[in-house]
């Protein structure tokens, strides 16, 4: 970008100046943080492959677009990704990931799904003849398909699911219905306007039973004009908080007749006269649920991460009020309001970062064990997984928002790339697996672990810390050793998880029914299962402290920010630690001064930090989070490219503002005649007056409804 | 609105449950919410006034139209309000808000600031000759002018505004330029396409002094045609997180020539010569800062309850899985986990509803008292305002979010309303003070307050609980009385007060700078300024709860709320009751348990108190919580109006996924022929066909930019 108030300045002096003084060397430390100098070359390479990409360069920001245009340019965009990708040869998943992440920064896809969901699927659950018929043609973009689950009146509960697929024998055919308005399919991506194809999940019914739900792969669209065919209404839902280049949409079916090898047979089966084939294990599904909650972990390090980025550079560079009278402006990173704001969600970031590696290494391994027939960690592995999934993006959701928010009203400019980068994220909160419901299942399984622990059985050695002695005190001093942090963390997950044990023993002691005694400690449960998250992410960073920093300097730093990781936990949920008194008050004094000096220690890295974590501007879109720090530049810029200044008088001034100045002030002027202070009341031919110039302006603006937008009837 | 899947379905029979077996009269109670039954009637009818205006009933629904439609339609339907009113007679200030809220609902005006500060700045700061000239013109809209404070650089912190207007005593002229990049005016609403006029905050320089900043009047743009004056640059800043049909806008001064007459001079004057006068007492201008701050607290808690309403009938309406194998799912309203999402948040949308009609009820004493120059208690007023202001927007921000996370997918529909409620609502966390600094403000005059007490003096009477003796323990019992909750809140604040202000004494007397020992305590100070504005709020509750609720069924159901306010609060921060021992296990162990017991209590009731917040569908704009309940009826409707439907091909797979469905299907077939595992690598003729092939669709695309969208250039 050529400044446009002079020669352009290098670098904000302020960005270089926290960029000298830090202590560490930060190209060391996002290698570590890579895995290695090599694929940290090699993530920056194929980056640099999108960002260098001619045409991906001349597309317009598509803030400034209507929705249409957005998914208009988003299928171009992806379409040429796609092509790029295949030119490029690039096979490595992480790499793809990298090209992709960079070429289509923040932004949804309206042809993803085909290879994330439609593809997988049929692999995982369908049979070899299936595989042989269905991959050909989607792998290729013959046809382009996704997969539809959530309806209208059920998501995460899948059982609920309403759609039904009745075997007919005659014809050996399924008949696939939307039987009532909840059951229609709502919110499946791509499913609107791009998709020809979607696998359905639906209850399976054949020979007057119903059979729970199956899988389907319906054909939508035809291959010759992309028609629906009839029996089938499929459309788009309508714009969204964000995803708004995503067509998520709706498929209503009416007596629509599918062959009856449309149904994913690798399990169960239901054969040619209609006799139904149980499967002998549905376990092994599990897994790829699993690895996909470990990638929602991994965005939320991502996403806050970037946000992280963005906010802290802005902090070093602006500033605001000078300290004493007359005196330079402060960088606002220099308050400690803004470190106690930023730098506990930094930790958060780096926490996360290294939660998603940990979860990746363990999930291959577990994942080999399972092909070997060992199913022993799978269900702890899961669990693990709902629970992350959750916590981190609860924590990543609310810290991006308090990143916007800590850059004043410039965060709320779409200049700043925060509201994309929330909209954009905050809905894994919610997809795969509802937050709430995910940490009731990883509760779920900490309250079995418990059981077990009150019937003297061993527990496997992740959670074994949950059987301690909760009489013992915490051991935390003026130190801080990270042994004594972690132990705190274990402490409070393990009493948590007896509290809410205790109640539902009692609870069911005393009469109530399992499922009532449940509900009515299903808060508490969650809390249990939060702290055991909190505590795993607080385990993870103290390892990689203590055994992967090798670097004196590193050491030093990482040792800190995950100090405060941890400090700043305790801190924040101090009840869950004193309300038994494992922590006594003067710890408390000390973990509260400890907290406030760790900011100002952390402070003097903190861009340095940002920096290691190696996003490049491309992947922020940002004014603010610019790595060269000239953000009022940015701003002016974004500014002047808005649409609204095509012209210095907007079409508006002409339709409508102009003749309501004229038309107001005739009457107006002589009601408000301030020389006149009691003026006479409102006429009634200065009603009509009004009353008649309001069509004029008004048939102009209603035709927007007839040229452009179908009327939304509000209630 | 008519239900396209058969005979409407009049309320949704769950909703109409929960309304019959509510334990209180609703009505009763939004009467006394509003202060009367005949205020709420007088409320009800000017809402129905809006809400059935013909040509306001045909308007589309803006998440359908692009920026520039917004700012269009957004024009023309103010203009429609402001006559409407005018017509109407209306003219208690009021009454006018409802009838301006139903009628453009969550949403921003582009002509708003003319009247909500141009006029009253003028009002405020002008000579008697100015309000003479300039009142009638901007009163009849001869002129529309806006209030220009906020510059690129410089926000809260005012003093450090950069633009100018130097005295030039040969012509009696300001020069007024924006000296700097940073000093570019930034964020003004209504400033970038619509006004003709702005106040503008600028450092007065004359005879070569700089006297601070004084407010000036400055044309901006001809009233013949509109056009921009020669030295004025101005524009809109672009798109944003909401606010998208307000034309924020930039203004960059060149050598720009204003009449000395146009300097705001009622109390600072500039005479021909370039003399400059000050004033005697600037501290008058207070009141109406208050006043302002008064009003988001109002915000908070309107947004707050809409979010609730929506979310808790949806709640109701919602049924997700069953308890018991084959039973009947569940309204989410009754798992506790979704309970303790929504219920404490309802609790404070009343708490803060309270505390708006006690702070307005202060200002309109004081500034009665300040009229007659009784300036006593103006400092603390303002220092409640600033803080209460923050706290409430931000437990209000995260509070709505909060809700449209309880929706599920569905909250994240701009159907549900709730995306749009958060991008309107959040800003105030931002403007008229950013929260974090206006905390520390009230911080300042907590600490005053505390070195009084330290030197004996007496506080006056809002303040006077922070001299309590910190020794004395809480006396909450299983009885939980309202008056020992609030004692709690009290103490918190207190002691978090003391922990501030002994710091700052010590760390000044061990030779620390008084800044320096201010920054360092900033985060204690800020948490003791919160606990302070959440006693006040507390305090305001159980207040109201105790005097003002005569019916014994409402006084139940409120005694129930405001306990369920204050429990939770004191779980949430147990910490800060804990710490120093003011609060024992054992009472923390019942308030836990009481809060539980609350939650199950307020739930039979939770549809019936939103219900009396008494906000319209209108006002509400959700599918989600339609009066009615017929959200899947509503949801449907709402995808099939998306424009992205108006064909049922859209024109984006001619343009690009058909040729690229043929196109890559010749090469990729070849790549994943799944028959043949080990297919050939990546050939270069592949590659180039791939490539050529790319043209055709980016072209396409690219002419977006030249013909609507100029391009933005990302770093």
């Amino acid at each position: 970008m050529t400044s446009t108030l002079g020669p352009r300045v290098q670098v904000n002096p302020d960005l270089a100046r926290e960029r000298e003084k830090a202590t560490f060397n930060g190209e060391k430390l996002a290698q570590l943080l890579r895995g290695g100098a090599d694929n940290l070359r090699r993530k920056r390479y194929v980056e640099s492959l999108a960002q260098n990409d001619p045409l991906l360069k001349r597309l317009p920001n598509t803030v400034h677009l209507s929705r249409e245009q957005q998914y208009e340019l988003s299928m171009w965009r992806n379409i040429h990704i796609k092509q790029r990708i295949e030119e490029l040869n690039l096979t490595d998943p992480l790499e793809i990931h990298y090209y992709r992440t960079t070429a289509n920064p923040n932004d949804n896809s309206p042809i993803s799904l085909n290879e994330g969901m439609f593809i997988p699927t049929i692999q995982k659950q369908g049979t070899e003849e299936q595989l042989e018929k269905w991959l050909p043609l989607a792998k290729s973009y013959k046809i382009i398909g996704t997969y539809g689950q959530t309806e209208l009146g059920h998501g995460t509960f899948i059982r609920g699911i309403e759609t039904t697929a009745t075997y007919d024998p005659k014809t050996r055919e399924f008949i696939m219905n939307s039987p009532t308005l909840s059951s229609i399919k709502y919110w499946p991506g791509n499913l609107g306007k791009s998709v020809t194809h979607s696998l359905v999940l639906a209850q399976l019914y054949t020979k007057n039973k119903c059979h729970g739900i199956h899988m389907f792969l319906v054909p939508l669209r035809s291959l010759d004009n992309h028609m629906p065919f009839p029996g089938i209404e499929v459309g788009d839902i309508g714009p969204k908080f964000g995803f708004n280049c995503n067509d998520n949409g709706y498929l209503r079916m009416t007596n629509y007749r599918i062959p009856r090898e449309n149904m994913l047979m690798r399990y169960s089966k239901v054969f040619e006269d209609g006799t139904f084939v149980k499967p002998e294990n549905t376990k092994l599904l599990y897994g790829s649920m699993v690895f996909i909650r470990a990638l929602i972990v991994s965005d939320s390090a991502t996403n806050l991460g970037k946000a992280c980025t963005i906010a802290i550079r802005y902090s070093a560079v602006r500033r605001q009020t000078e300290v004493r009278p007359g005196g330079e402006e402060l960088q606002i990173l220099d308050y400690q309001t803004q470190q106690s704001r930023l730098l506990p969600l930094l930790a958060s970031a780096y926490a996360f970062h290294l939660t998603t590696l940990a979860m990746i290494k363990t999930y291959l391994r577990v994942d080999s064990d399972i092909e070997e027939g060992k199913l022993g960690e799978m269900n702890q592995l899961h669990a693990l997984a709902s629970g992350l999934k959750g916590f981190t993006s609860w924590v990543a959701a609310s810290g991006i928002e308090q990143c916007r928010l800590c850059c004043g009203g410039h965060g709320y400019s779409m200049a700043s790339g925060l509201p994309k980068i929330y909209t954009n994220f905050v809905p894994s909160c919610t997809y795969e697996g509802e937050n709430m419901i995910l940490m009731l299942q990883t509760a779920r399984y900490l309250l079995k672990c418990y059981a077990k622990i009150r019937q003297g059985e061993e527990l496997p050695s992740v959670v074994s810390y949950l059987g301690q002695n909760l009489t013992i005190k915490s051991s935390i001093t003026e130190q801080f050793d990270l042994a004594s942090i972690l132990m705190a963390y274990q402490h409070r997950a393990a009493r948590l998880l007896k509290v809410a044990g205790d109640k539902i023993s009692r609870l069911v002691r005393s009469g109530c029914a399992q499922e009532d005694a449940w509900n009515k400690t299903s808060v508490q449960s969650a809390e249990a299962a939060m702290a055991y998250c909190h505590a795993y992410t607080v385990e993870i960073f103290v390892e990689w402290t203590q055994d992967h920093v090798t670097d004196p300097a590193i050491q030093k730093v990482i040792s800190s920010l995950c100090r405060l990781y941890g400090v700043y936990g305790i801190c924040q949920n101090l009840g869950d630690f004193m309300q038994d008194g494992y922590l006594s008050s003067h710890q408390a004094d000390l973990l509260k001064a400890k907290y406030l000096d760790l900011l100002a220690e952390i402070r003097t890295n903190a861009v340095a930090l940002v920096d290691s974590l190696d996003f490049s501007d491309t992947v922020l879109e940002s004014a603010l989070g610019r790595f060269d720090g000239n953000v009022y530049e940015a701003l002016y810029e974004y500014a002047k490219n808005s649409p609204l200044n095509k012209t210095e008088v907007h079409e508006t001034y002409h339709k409508y503002l102009k003749p309501f100045m004229r038309a107001v002030a005739l009457v107006v002027a002589m009601m408000y005649d301030v020389t006149v202070p009691s003026a006479p009341p409102f006429s009634r031919e200065q009603s009509a007056h009004i009353q008649n110039s309001v069509p004029e302006y008004s048939e102009a603006v209603l035709s927007f409804q007839n040229e452009d937008t179908p009327k939304m009837s509000h209630p």
